[in-house]
C-alpha cells in the first residue's frame, strides 16, 4: 500500500461537485442475510435454553470453555485488581475522565431530566414523572481494540440517571476462535482480559460482568438466563452479529442507535495551525478504513497547507496504513465558496463530529442544524471530546444526527405522564372528550367521560 | 358469541396465581415472515422507482387508481372544507383538544427541551444545543376507525418542537381492496376520506398530505420520491405492513415505538363508583379484541360490585361484542392482599395506562415506577387523557414503559453536544486525553491533544 494520503479534492464551484460529493458520502450498511439468520437462531436458542446455550456458543465462537456461567462472571475484586495493576498516570486519567463525564451528565440531568408538573385553572394537575430504568446492559467489544473510554461513556450516564444495576458483557475470545463477539482483531492465547477495560469498570461502577459476547450475550441480557439478569435496555457498540441481535431484541428491551463508521467534518476558516487540523483528520481516519474525514474550507491555500501537513505527519503515525486507506477511499478536502456554504454542506451531511475550526466559531454555530457534537474553536480537538471534556462520545453516525442525539442521561430514564383531573376539570374536559369519542365511534370512551359530569346526559348512538 | 363479560378472577393469595397471571399477560408480537419479505420488496421497489411504484401499489392494494402522485395529494383547501363541513360541537371539540394538547406540550418543552450550557473553571464551554427535526412524516391509518385524536397527538408535539414541515399520509382504500395500509376494516365505495381526520389536519396544522398507505407510504416518506419529500422521522400507528416497514427503514429515518395492543390497569381502593371503573375497563376493551383491561383491588366486595356493573352496562354498549371478547380472553379482576401489593404487581406489568382510582392517589403514586401514563383519582378517566387533558395518548405498550416514554416534544427534537475548550482547558484536558488515547493504541488521538499543549511532548510509542 502506498503511504501517500490523498483525500479527494473537490470544489463546490466545480460542475461535477454534486456527483462527486454524493459518491464520496455514499455508504450503506448492507444487511447480511446469512448473519441475520444465524443471529435469529442464536437468540431463539438462548431464549429457550438459557445458560446452557450461552456456554455452548461461548465455547464454539470464542474458544472459551467453562462448565458453568459462574466461571464466566468477573467480580468486583477482578475490577479492583486490574485498576491496581495500572501505572499511576493511567489510573489518574481514568478517574479524571470519569469525574468530568459525570459532572457534565449531572448538568444534563438538571437541564431536562427532572420530573415536572403544573395545575391548570381548573385545578387539574398535569406533568411528567421522570424515573431511571431499573437495570441496563452494556456491551463492550473484546479483543485488542477494547476501549475503556467507551465503557465510561455508557456507564456514567446510566449511573447519573439513577440506574441501580449495570450489567457488562465483554467477550474474551481466544486467538484463532471464530469470535462472533469480537471486533475482527484476534487476541492473545487464553482469552485475555483487557486491564484498562476492567479498571474502567471499577472506576465507572459496573454492578456485574460476564465474559460473553456476540448475539448470545445480547440474548442473555434481553431475555435473562438463570445466571444473567434480564435488563431493560442494552447499549454499547459491537460487530455485525451484535448489531443484528440488538435490532432483533428491540421492543423486548430498549437499544441505543446502531453505529455506522465514525466521521469527522472540519469547517476551517484557515486560522487554526494546519498541522492541528491534519492530525484531527488522522484521529478519525485511524479508527478504521471506513472512517470518514472531511475538510470544508473557503481557502485553497489553507487546503494545500493541510495536505502538506498530512504528508509531513503521516510517516510518524503507527496506524498510517489505516489512515491512508481511510483518507484515500473516503476522505475529502472540499473547497467552498464561503464559510456559509460550508455550513450548508455540513447540514446536508449531518456529521457525527463537527469541528468549527475558526477564530470566530460562535458566528457559525447558529447556522449548524445537524451534528452529533460540535467542537468550537482551534483548541477543541475532537480527541478531547472523545475522552474527557465531559460530553458523551457515543454519537449519531451516517447522517442520523438529522433525527437522533448523543447518548445521554435521557437514554437511561423514561417518563410517565401524570394527570389528576379535578372535579371541575372533569366537567370542562368531559364534554370535549365525549364529543370526540362519539365522533370516533368509541362510545365507552364517551360514557366514561360523561359519567363524571355533574349531570349525566343520555347516551348517544354511534355516528 | 355470549354477551357475558367475565374477566378472569385471580387472587394473589392463590398458590396458582403466578402461573395464571403469566398466562393472562402473555402476548407476543409474532413476526410474519411472509409480510416481512413482501415489505422488503415494496421498500426496494419504491426506493428505486419512486412515484411510479407508489402509484402501482396504491392501485393494487387500495384499489385507488391515479395517473400521477399529484392526484393523490390533499390540499389545504381539502382540509378547510372538511373542517367547515363539521357540526359546531365537533369543530369546537377539535379546537379545544388541540389547544390543551398544545399547552401541555409547550410546558413539556420548557421543562427539558431547551438548549443549555455552562463554563467550567477553565473557561471551557460545555452544553447541548436542542433543535427541531426539519421534516417529519405522520402515518394515519385509513378506513372507518380513523382517529383524528391520533393525528392531533402526533402533529402537535412536532409543531411545538418547531418542525417546519409535517407530511401526512393517510390511505383511502376502496372497499374490497387488499388494503395493506388500512386497519382491517373496509371503507365505502370510492376510497372515502374521513372528514374528521382532514379537519384535524386543518386544526393541528399539517403541511402536505397524500392519500397513500402501507409499506409504500412508509417507503415514500423514508426515501423520498419526485413528489413525496423525504422526511427525517416517521411516527403514527399502522397495521402489520406499516409496522414492518417502519422497523426496516429505522436508521434511514427515525421512528416511534411499534405499538402493541392497548392496555389499561386500574388500581382501585374501592372509593370510586364501581360503574365508573367498569366503564373505564370497557373503554380499553372496546378498542379491539386483543386490548387488555385489568383491575387490581384489595377488596373482594368491590371487585364483585365492578363485575355487577359490567353486567349491567354491557348491553348498552354498541361495541359489546368486542368488549366481551377482550375481557373474556385477556381481562382480569385481581384480588390483592393490599394496595402496596397492587402497586408492586403494576410495576411488573408496566402498563400503558394506569388509573390510580383511589381517594388518596398521591399515597400510591410514588410507589409506581413503570407506566406510560398515570391517571390519578376518581375523576381522571383514561378517556379524558385520550382526547383532551393535554398529555400525549401515544404511549408505550406491552411492558415497554420499563424503558420508553410517551410520545413528546423530545421525539421531534435532537441534541448536539457543544464543546469549546479554552486554551487553559486544552492544557488540563490534553494530558488526560493523551494518556487514555495511548492506552487505547490511538496515537493520532493522543497527538491531536498533545499538539494543543503549550509544551508539546515527544510522541510515545503504542503500548
Amino acid at each position: 500500500m502506498s503511504l501517500l494520503a490523498r483525500p479527494a479534492r473537490l470544489s463546490t464551484a466545480d460542475s461535477e461537485f454534486e456527483a462527486q460529493f454524493a459518491a464520496r458520502l455514499h455508504w450503506s450498511a448492507e444487511t447480511d442475510g446469512a448473519i441475520e439468520l444465524r443471529v435469529a437462531d442464536i437468540l431463539t436458542d438462548v431464549r429457550e435454553r438459557g445458560d446452557a446455550a450461552v456456554l455452548e456458543y461461548t465455547a464454539r465462537f470464542d474458544g472459551l470453555s467453562a462448565s458453568t456461567m459462574a466461571d464466566l462472571e468477573l467480580t468486583q475484586a477482578d475490577f479492583k485488581a486490574a485498576f491496581d495493576s495500572l501505572p499511576n498516570a493511567q489510573r489518574d486519567a481514568l478517574q479524571a475522565a470519569t469525574r468530568r463525564v459525570r459532572s457534565y451528565h449531572e448538568a444534563q440531568k438538571k437541564a431536562g431530566g427532572e420530573s415536572w408538573s403544573y395545575r391548570d385553572e381548573d385545578g387539574t394537575l398535569l406533568g411528567q414523572k421522570v424515573t431511571p430504568l431499573d437495570r441496563v446492559g452494556i456491551y463492550v467489544p473484546g479483543g485488542k481494540a477494547a476501549y475503556p473510554s467507551s465503557l465510561i461513556m455508557n456507564a456514567v450516564p446510566a449511573h447519573v440517571a439513577g440506574v441501580q444495576e449495570i450489567i457488562m458483557v465483554v467477550p474474551t475470545p481466544v486467538r484463532g476462535s471464530v469470535a462472533t463477539g469480537g471486533n475482527g482483531e484476534s487476541t492473545s492465547a487464553r482469552g485475555e482480559r483487557n486491564d484498562l477495560v476492567l479498571a474502567a469498570a471499577y472506576v465507572a461502577g459496573v454492578t456485574r460482568a460476564f465474559t460473553i459476547g456476540g448475539a448470545q450475550a445480547v440474548a442473555a441480557l434481553a431475555y435473562g438466563t438463570a445466571t444473567v439478569p434480564r435488563v431493560d435496555k442494552i447499549t454499547g457498540p459491537g460487530n455485525a452479529y451484535v448489531a443484528s441481535a440488538k435490532k432483533r431484541v428491540f421492543g423486548t428491551v430498549g437499544i441505543d442507535m446502531i453505529a455506522g463508521p465514525s466521521e469527522i467534518l472540519v469547517l476551517a476558516d484557515g486560522s487554526t495551525p494546519a498541522e492541528w487540523v491534519a492530525m484531527d483528520l488522522f484521529s478519525q481516519a485511524e479508527h478504521d478504513e471506513l472512517a470518514q474525514s472531511i475538510l470544508l474550507c473557503p481557502s485553497e491555500a489553507y487546503i494545500e497547507a493541510v495536505q502538506r501537513e498530512i504528508d509531513r505527519l503521516l510517516p510518524s503515525m503507527p496506524r498510517a496504513a489505516i489512515i491512508v486507506k481511510s483518507l484515500n477511499d473516503r476522505g475529502a478536502l472540499i473547497h467552498t465558496r464561503s464559510m456559509e456554504e460550508a455550513c450548508a454542506i455540513s447540514n446536508r451531511i449531518a456529521p457525527e463530529h463537527l469541528e468549527v475550526s475558526s477564530s470566530d466559531p460562535h458566528r457559525w454555530e447558529p447556522l449548524l442544524r445537524h451534528a452529533g457534537a460540535i467542537f468550537l474553536g482551534a483548541y477543541t480537538s475532537e480527541s478531547l471530546g472523545d475522552y474527557c471534556a465531559g460530553p458523551n462520545h457515543v454519537l449519531p453516525t451516517s447522517g442520523t444526527a438529522r433525527f437522533s442525539s448523543p447518548l445521554g442521561v435521557y437514554d437511561f430514564q423514561k417518563r410517565s405522564s401524570l394527570i389528576e383531573v379535578s372535579s371541575a376539570g372533569a366537567q370542562t374536559l368531559g364534554s370535549i372528550a365525549a364529543e370526540m369519542a362519539y365522533g370516533e365511534g368509541l362510545q365507552a370512551h364517551a360514557r366514561a367521560a360523561e359519567m363524571r359530569l355533574d349531570v349525566v346526559p343520555p347516551m348517544r348512538s354511534a355516528k
